[in-house]
């Protein structure tokens, strides 16, 4: 990819990674498109930037995550569409074992900002 | 889509089906792009059309899966890109309940043929 491309996609997940260190739920939905769809496991697909702030605001209290580290391990553009496919791992606050997952986002630009549009994962054991 | 890319695309993932039912291993990896990846949950990313077929062969085996329908929820292409999101029913073999899945799947267009190309899924329930 670019190195602007690069850039966006890197700090699109830095802010994600922020935000939840932060708990702070309106810069974790803004890594979304508003029309977003996320497959989270154990439970049915969610759609739209609102109901996804819902559902991080209730999975990172219930995991009790103190922070997440993502690592791209490919993204792909074609057009205004990418796709990454990378790793997380996720810790939870009071310093309990990591947890990793992997995972595939699908990217778009709108508006000149790469956004994660779908977004799937699942645990990695 | 075009209906000649919706008819590729059905006719990959019937042929999926229709190898899994048969549990003909050749035909089943023959959905996937020679160098995909599946990023299965509970486990470890699976790299290569030859260890894909290695690990449905183990899996439909310890799932005593049957047969699986596919539903394509949607699919948008970009160029020789796409991405499907859909769910996945497993029907055990015996007659036991059937398992409900959702899964999103980068497919890549070569030789003229439009292949699996990145493949992960999750448990709905």
């Amino acid at each position: 990819m670019s190195p602007a491309t690069e850039q966006e996609i890197s700090r699109n997940n830095r802010a994600f990674e922020a935000a939840v260190a932060a708990r702070d739920m309106d810069a974790l939905a803004a890594a979304y498109t508003a029309d977003a769809r996320i497959l989270p496991p154990g439970g049915e697909m969610v759609s739209g930037r609102d109901n996804i702030r819902q559902f991080w605001d209730g999975a990172i209290a219930a995991l009790n995550v103190a922070s997440v580290r993502l690592e791209t391990l490919s993204f792909e553009a074609a057009g205004d569409t990418g796709y990454e496919v990378g790793r997380a791992t996720l810790h939870p606050a009071g310093g309990g074992p990591s947890m990793q997952a992997k995972y595939v986002v699908v990217w778009k630009r709108q508006d000149g900002a790469w956004k994660w549009h779908v977004d799937i994962w699942n645990a990695s054991a």
